[in-house]
């Protein structure tokens, strides 16, 4: 490790550490560096807040004249609530910015290092780049499409099932495992459940970690079947967010609504259709959906090309049967070489598990059948 | 790692070498060390040829006298071919023993270390021992119960799946996966597969690595449907044993047999039952069997409690499907509570997709319901 990377090592996880609360805004971290010793350390800690760099700047106040910058997204050229913080950096006379990576909106990318340049100060780009790029999938996927970035997860056993041939699913999956999708579920801004899910085993979706933050609770229900006892429904430890058809029962939808609900009618008269539920959620700022569905609703997101990742729990546990569920149904690809190819893939154990990561890769999502 | 242990594992490392080559022998290597260099290298090459110490003893000739040989299972206290071992090592001067594991076989475990101890030459046990329990986990089990030790193999998707809802399967793994099952058929003594996965694909099921041993193609075929073109029949590159039922054709018997094959009509009048396959195939000295069925085949051998180990390749692709094959079908298990659960698991990066190796636990081999 360089020394240009130990100090972007460092900002990138303090800007880590800030996952699920600076939305809309990107994880981002700053330190600076003066005579071989670190002068000042900053990260953004919420949307509305001072910028990484401005904090790191406060700090080392003097100390900054002269100094090297790190910051793991481009610094900014655009009047925000803090002005550009590019600017700030010429102000408080920094030598040289060491950049992990540019600025993923197209339109904007490179401004902030051509301020920088024409101040005179020595610009680096693409330290740890990848890092950076990584922590902020969510960031660089809704800053473009302004649409969420969809993590799909489920546990299974080793044979695929969610739950027997009898629906028996408790618990497939380990303690250690389970800890971990209420830190996923703290990580997201919504969760996503199919009606199914909900009727099976009335959950609460709640991130049920310590000081653990509930994301928006959003279930596709396209008769209005929820009952009103519910946990969704009753519960208030999030908001819940009802995505119905126009058939929809409008006595029940108007009681939902009276019990704090929002319900949003979509303009499909059947089944609700997740490319809606994905724009829709897109406009009203979600950038994070994480979807806890049954097989038929993962499928059907799959099938439309809407998921980005998949995180899986593989138990090492075996129970067979030919009508026990898995994860991923609906009526599925014919051709094994048309299967959809997961990239950039890790599994890791935790507790007796395993946890499988990967991403859709792009090419595949245009040419599922 | 100790000096003890350095040796032990060079011992041991020279017997794993010979898998596949010793049954119904077990796999042992040995190393004689004197005067701090080592004067002698054995290891069991073939049944019925010198076990590892007599060979370790040749190569160091009279430079055993006064020292230390390490042998990774316990010298043997019987006339065989080459005479006991222990009488050996006490012939030849040797002053200390250091073993990993004791003879797994309880009615003579310890007599060789007895017979050793009683001509005052020092014992050593358990060094690595874990790791030469783990080497011979086929002859350890076969000694005992004169039963095969049967490792269940599938190629899976994540999701999964052996096929797509159209039995479309090639390729779901990658080369280098496929590669490693050529390597593990070798290894087998013999290979298994029900007769729809042979319909299905007219499988060599022989062994396609350089210098491979093919194992003896075990096909349960209860009706004798297999075509007589087909290469398991006709190709000539291993024996083939097929089990049928009392209702096969005796004439499509006959000229089976007329080719070659060698046909066991079992008690069954429907089906051939797996546990006849099993204690047949232990009875003709089968040590190992390397299963690649299809769902029904996998899951009849699980409910009968025959599998040992598991080695899954998970291919990180998703294909879907409710009418998606898996590779484990059948009734298959009530509650989530009782799934077979598999220990000692690991999970090792192989290509693109993952290697899964597990051992069903034996407390839950008397639960299956």
């Amino acid at each position: 490790m360089t020394k240009d990377e130990f100090y972007m090592d460092l900002a990138l996880n303090n800007a880590r550490a800030m996952k699920g609360q600076t939305e809309p805004n990107p994880l981002v971290g700053s330190v600076i560096v003066n005579d071989n010793r670190i002068v000042g350390v900053g990260t953004h800690l919420k949307a509305g807040e001072p910028h990484a760099e401005i904090h790191a700047l406060r700090m080392a106040e003097d100390k900054a004249k002269g100094g090297t910058i790190y910051v793991t997204l481009e610094p900014c050229s655009h009047h925000g609530r803090t002005g550009p913080c590019a600017e700030a950096i010429v102000k408080a006379g920094i030598k040289k910015v060491v950049i992990a990576t540019l600025d993923p909106n197209p339109m904007v990318a490179g401004n902030g290092v051509k301020i920088l340049q024409k101040a005179g100060i020595e610009v680096v780009t693409g330290v740890l780049e990848q890092q950076s790029i990584d922590m902020n999938e969510v960031f660089n996927k809704y800053i473009i499409e302004k649409k969420p970035f969809v993590t799909l997860k489920a546990g299974i056993t080793l044979d695929g099932k969610v739950a027997t041939h009898t629906l028996s699913s408790k618990w497939i999956t380990s303690e250690e495992a389970r800890y971990d999708v209420h830190k996923l579920r703290s990580e997201n801004m919504a969760i996503l459940a199919g009606i199914n899910t909900v009727m099976k085993d009335d959950p609460a979706l709640t991130s049920r970690i310590q000081d653990g933050r509930n994301p928006i609770r959003v279930i596709m229900d396209s008769q209005l079947r929820i009952p009103l006892d519910y946990q969704v429904i009753t519960d208030n430890l999030a908001e819940t967010w009802i995505f119905t058809t126009k058939n929809a029962d409008p006595i029940k939808l108007n009681t939902l609504k009276e019990m704090g609900i929002t319900i949003f009618v979509t303009n499909s008269e059947q089944r609700v259709d997740p490319e809606e539920v994905i724009e829709k959620l897109g406009e009203l700022g979600i950038s994070s959906l994480f979807i806890e569905g049954g097989g038929n609703i993962n499928a059907s997101f799959l099938e439309k090309k809407l998921i980005d990742k998949v995180i899986l729990y593989i138990a090492p546990k075996l129970v067979g049967g030919k009508e026990a569920p898995t994860f991923l149904e609906g009526a599925g690809i014919s051709e094994m070489a048309d299967a959809v190819e997961l990239i950039n893939t890790s599994m890791e154990p935790i507790g007796k598990d395993f946890k499988f990561t990967g991403y859709v890769k792009k090419s595949d999502i245009g040419e599922l059948k």
